[in-house]
Formats: structure tokens, sequence, C-alpha cells
């Protein structure tokens, strides 16, 4: 017989139990700080009929990420890549029932078939925060507020660099070079690449698109000039929108987290106003943390009514990269408040007793599953990082004593047993 | 164009913030008990290799019930249709580093083709609770008794009927039979249906198994005899560790919440020891509530020493139906405990401050989205459920006051702004 492998599915994570505490830590401070602005949380199957994601994810994902299959009653169905597309079913499914605005959020896995690499894995989890309906700029301005909050509740002082820019500027832009909106996607696709690439491939690539020398010079131009300047040139919606969004980012003591960022474009297909990257400033780790954006068109696909929505996905490897980053993380190796050990048979009884009280006063407790020795007791209780031990043989537990042994002082003290609670919660 | 589909896949639940709050509220409390007797929680990705659950699952739930299919590298993959095989794998991957005995939960999501039915969906969550090595019995008894506490920590004085049994014991009796392992087999899934079917049609079922008259007398009497006669008639291993177990559940004090059954017979092939189903013992929901077992080879897969491990695992769905049952589920309707409202842009950032305010005291605090006046915020603050609304125009901010209402007794109060939070507190 040959053995089944112990490795995890390609591009995926075990969680044992220090990386769960740490899991749990991250999802924890989420949840927290997400329902403290007022976010209330939502889920879905992670299975969706397959068409839910064909007519807005963009044809790189449906095409080579999304992992879907035929089902036993011949349903085709995805495992889902990304939550938006979820969530605009459940507000299209209950439109007229959900009081709006909407303020929503939900921590789900993911999977996209990628070639594993730093970063990217096929099976990630990701915070997604989504607000629809209410006042454009109040919306898009609280949206990047929260942002900004979430990071610095994980602590630390790390200087965020909140990229914004605007679909509809582009579109103006985009105009006003004479290009439709196949080249003006092209042309984006470059835009994208132009900070990897450097300025000399950026200008040939645009140059293999049909641009001449002045379209060229006035890209250029666009990328170098500033807010300002771009206000004036393309006065409308787009840049009023964006002077509302930045005068408010300034209210709240943002401006200098804030920046206008022409290059800030998202991949996804279904973004319309506001998009906006964030980025770390740290020099270890300069990539894009997350983004997200402005989507006015979601609930169409349902027969609904439009209801513009705001929002941003944060994967949980990219936090764990930052947080790890600005040594953020917390110690999670102790697993366990008390050991309590069990002597014999006779006493295992006032061993579950003393762990039953040690329990109502809210402390994690393990028992000992074999009778032991205080030694092996002590052994096994270091080796599961419990703070404290409870040891006793029918010579304590005659005078109603136990030895309470503090692991991290590694002091020892004998105590009533009526007091063990006392004593550990006072130390 | 014809619209999506608004609904989920079949055999899923959608969670909307209401359902979002119960789910969160449960797995809390399954998490707080589970810590709280020193287990440690892990997690695996949802897609798994297929042979994994090949080897040890069962016929009916891998040919019929699994999800599974061909990834684009060619692996054949499967949705995780159980907890224990990836709990078999985590242990056997760091089998030497780990410290043992293993007190470990999970609450993951696991997929099976079903008919959707009552208390039957594609998609549930389950907690699993597994503990392996030590000693047997008290690892059997621990678990009951955590299973027993579990439920007893969702309020209620629900009386649990806890009926155990032991495979070796049957393997026992089928042998006295002589049965060989095959027949045995069949013997077992008619002794599975006997409460469901009746004592006519379950003899019926033994003799077209070419049981004979004697042998169906001796399965009435090992059914009916209770568990001395039975320990009399069958000494050794597996009568010794049951006497143990009653034993070490009567010193827990739940010696009035379990018997012996000698009709529990658990589907999974791997259970090798200790079998158990907790029963609810309300008349409206007399079901198993969830079950589980002793197994000792799932580690001989992955070529590893064996570890003989206890587990159970506890479906959402019939726990919700049994707290629905008992009338045990909370109120979920709040989402939010202070709406803000916001008079004008001029006001906008004092809102956002008072709100910060209140969010650092702890609260969740949901800032109006648009400008209104303070009938439009109450509305809204209504439908969100929130506890309180603050309000203040011009003529309140000048004077540092703000308007604060209790929605939940209808009361309005004028309160200095920097007393908000003190004010809400002591309500």
């Amino acid at each position: 017989m040959s053995f089944i492998s112990t490795q995890s599915y390609k591009g995926t994570r075990d969680f044992y139990p220090d990386e769960m505490r740490f899991r749990r830590w991250m999802f924890g401070k989420m949840r927290e700080t997400a329902l403290k602005f007022g976010f209330q949380e939502y889920d879905g199957p992670i299975l969706e009929s397959f068409e839910l994601y064909a007519a807005k994810s963009g044809e790189e994902l449906v095409n080579e990420q999304l992992y879907h299959f035929v089902d036993r009653g011949d349903r085709k169905v995805a495992i889902r890549p990304e939550m938006t597309p979820t969530l605009a079913r459940l507000v299209a499914g209950k439109f007229n029932e959900l009081p709006k605005p909407i303020r929503w959020f939900s921590i789900p896995n993911l999977w996209r078939y990628e070639k594993p690499q730093k970063g990217r894995l096929r099976e990630h989890w990701q915070l997604n925060v989504d607000v629809l309906g209410g006042e454009r700029s109040m919306a898009d301005a609280e949206t990047l507020y929260f942002a900004h909050e979430l990071i610095r509740s994980f602590g630390g002082n790390a200087h965020l660099d909140m990229r914004i820019n605007h679909r509809g500027l582009m579109d103006q832009f985009f105009g006003s070079l004479g290009l439709d909106a196949e080249r003006a996607h092209k042309v984006t696709k470059a835009i994208d690449a132009k900070d990897k690439i450097g300025p000399e491939k950026f200008h040939q690539w645009l140059k293999d698109l049909g641009l001449g020398a002045t379209e060229i010079s006035q890209i250029d131009a666009f990328f170098n000039e500033g807010f300002e300047a771009i206000r004036s040139k393309f006065a409308g919606v787009a840049v009023d929108e964006m002077s509302q969004l930045f005068d408010r980012l300034q209210d709240l003591g943002l401006k200098d987290s804030c920046r206008f960022d022409p290059s800030i474009m998202r991949g996804l297909n279904y973004y319309t106003g506001t998009v906006f990257e964030i980025y770390d400033t740290h020099p270890e780790n300069r990539r894009a943390m997350f983004g997200g954006g402005r989507y006015d068109n979601l609930l169409g696909l349902f027969g609904k009514n439009q209801l513009s929505g705001v929002g941003f996905g944060m994967g949980d490897v990219t936090l764990e990269d930052f947080l790890r980053t600005h040594a953020l993380v917390p110690d999670f190796s102790s697993a366990l408040d008390v050991w309590v050990g069990v002597p014999d048979r006779a006493h295992w009884k006032s061993a579950q007793e003393i762990s039953r009280t040690l329990r109502e006063a809210g402390l994690s407790v393990g028992v000992s599953l074999d009778e032991a020795g205080f030694g092996a007791q002590i052994k096994q209780a270091l080796k599961l990082g419990a703070r404290f031990v409870v040891l006793f043989g029918e010579e304590e537990w005659k005078s109603g004593k136990v030895v309470l042994k503090n692991l991290g002082k590694n002091e020892q003290t004998i105590v009533d047993a009526a007091d063990v609670v006392r004593v550990i919660q006072t130390q």
C-alpha cells in the first residue's frame, strides 16, 4: 500500500493551532473595527452559479483562474473567486426590504487557480467592506477612513499612502485623446504596468498601440501635472467628486496620507467612479496592500434598480506581510492558562472539580489525560505553553492544599485549593 | 438580456446580517467553551485531494455525496465532506513535533451532495472536537463531558440522553453469532434502521440476510438485556472500557444523562471503540443531535504510528433546531449601538468627531451618509435597530449640546456633547 501525502493541496495553507490563533486574532480585529464603524457582517455559500462571474468578473479571472465544474445535477458551478458578485446577489435578493444605505462586511475565503508565489495563494481570506447608497463623497471618505483606522487598530504608527483616482476622469482624458473604448482599455493595461516597466518600455507600448508623439506627451503631462492642473483642464463631475472627497479626507485628518494618482486604474471591470489603492511606505513592503473603488452597475444583472456602491477587499496574506514587516504580531505560543495534573484514579474527580472552578472563572484549562507524577505533568504543561500548573497528591489533598506553579516565572507555591482561582488571577 | 437569479445555489444558505449575528453567536459560544476545556483550534483548506476520502469515508459518501472534480493541472480534488480526514492529515504531517495528547477543535463548512430537506443541506458548518492520545476512558469521558457542557453553555436546562456503545463489543457479539465481517456489516445496517422501521420489519430484514430463529432471538435478547447482563456474557476489553467510562461519567455527575444502547452503531467505517449519539429528550426534537466515537487506524493511511483518538461533530443546522425548540435564541435584531446624524456639510466633521469618541468607548456607531433633518435621521436609526441616536444642528452645536434619543425607551434628552458617552453607558 502506498501512503497518502500529508501535504495540503497546492497553493493552500494548513492552520495548525499557532497559525490559527494568529488568524483568529487578525479576523477578530477586523470584525471588531468593522462593527465599531456600524458595518454588519454577511456571508454566502462558497459555491455559486458560474454565470454570476461570467458577466462582470473580467476575462482573465473567468477563463484562467476560476475554479468551476458541473455538479451531479448538471449545474455549472464555481468556487467563489471574489465576494462582490455574492454581495450584489444578496442585496438584489432583498432589495426592497434592506434599509439603505447598506454598510456590510464579510471575511470569506476565496479561490483562484494561480501559480503559487509570495503573496499569492490559491486559497486566501479577504476582508470585504462595502457601502451601498448614501451621498457619494461621504461614503467614499468613510470607506477610506475605515481602511485607515483598521490598519491603525493593529497597532504601530505605519504611515500609509492612499492613492486615489476616478474612472470618470480617465474616461474624459481618453476621450480627449480620441481613443475609443477598446483602445482606451489597451492603454489602461499599459498604465497599470507603467511603474513596473519604467518610462521607456511604457512609451514603446503606447507607440505599439498606434499613439502619436502628441498623444504620448499629453499622457506624460497628465501623469505629471498634479490634481490642481487637471482639475482646471477636465472640469466636470469626476473632478468635482474627487475635490469633495479630498476635502472630507482633510476634515478626517487624513490629508497627509492621501493623494491623487492617475496611474491607479484597478483591474476589475465594474469600477465606474473613485478608485484607490493603499500602500505601505515601509521600504521592505512597497506593494499595494489593497484597493477598491466605486461601482454603479452591479445590481442591473439581477434586474434591480441601481444603487451605487463603494468598497474594498483586503487579503489576509498581504495584511500578514504588513504586520510582520512592522513587527506587529503578538506572541501566540501560549495555548492554555492552566494545566491540572491527575495523580491517580482516586483523585481524578477532584482534578475535574478544580478544573470546573477555574473554567467558571473564564480560564482555559486542560486536565491531564494520563495519571502521572509531578515531573511528567510539568513537562506536558510546558510543551503546551500553559501559564500555570496545578498539582496535588493524596498528601496535599488531605490538607485541602494544591501546588501552584507559575511556569513563566518558574515559581512554585502551596495554596489552599479553594483559593487557586484568586491566586492565579492576581499573578 | 435575461437576468441572473438572486437565489443561492441549491441546498445552501445566504447569511444576511440577522442570520450572521446568530451564526457568530453560536460559533462564538462553541469556541469559548472549547477553549475553556483546553482545546486548540485548527483549520485546513476546503479543497483536499480526492484520495483522502476514497480510503476511509465510506462508499455512500464517496460515490454519491462527494463533490469532486479535476483541476486545471489534472489533479483530482474534492470539497471536504467531513473534517476527520483533514485532522488526520494535519496530525500525521507534524506527528513528532506535536505535544500529545492532542485536544483540537475546528468549525469548518462541509459539503455533501444531497437532496435538501429539513436538517440536511449541501453546505453546513460543523463543530469538530477530537482528543488524540491519553488514557482511553479519561479521553472518552472528557469528550462526552465537553459535549454536555457545550449544550449547557447555550442556557436552559435541556435534559440530554447520551447513548453509548462500543464497536469492539459488537464485533464480539457478531462473532458469537458466527457472522463474518461482510454479513456483520449488513446486520449493522439493519440495526442502524431498527428504531425507524419497527421490530417486524427489522426481523424480516434479518431473515432476508439468512439469520435463523435462534440468532434472531439472541439479537433481540442482546438489545433488551441491559449492560449488567451483557457485561457478564461478553467479558473482555470492550466491556471493561465501557465500565470504566461509565464510572468516570458518574464522577462527573452525568450518570442520569448516559446509558448503554447497543443500537448505536454510527455509519462511518473508521470507528473502532466507544461510539455515542446524543439525543435531546424534548418531544418535538427527538432525533440524534450529534454523535461520534473512537478511531484507532486513521494515521496509518499516512504511514505514521497509530494514535488512538476520540471525537464528535455537531452540525450547525441541528444545533439551531435544538436552540429554537428550547427557545434559547437571543434577539439579534439590534445591529448598532448609536446612530449619529449629520445635519449639513459644515457639521460633518463634528459628527465624525463625536463618532470617534463613541467608538473609542467600544460602541458600534453608524454615522449618517446623508445630510438630513432630525426626523429622517431617526427613521434611518429605527430601520437599522440602533439603540440610540445622537442629533444636533447649528443651534445645539453652538452651545456644546446634542440631542440624545434612547430609541428603546423612546426618551429624548439634551446632553453636553462631551458627556454623551457617559450618559449612554449609564442607560
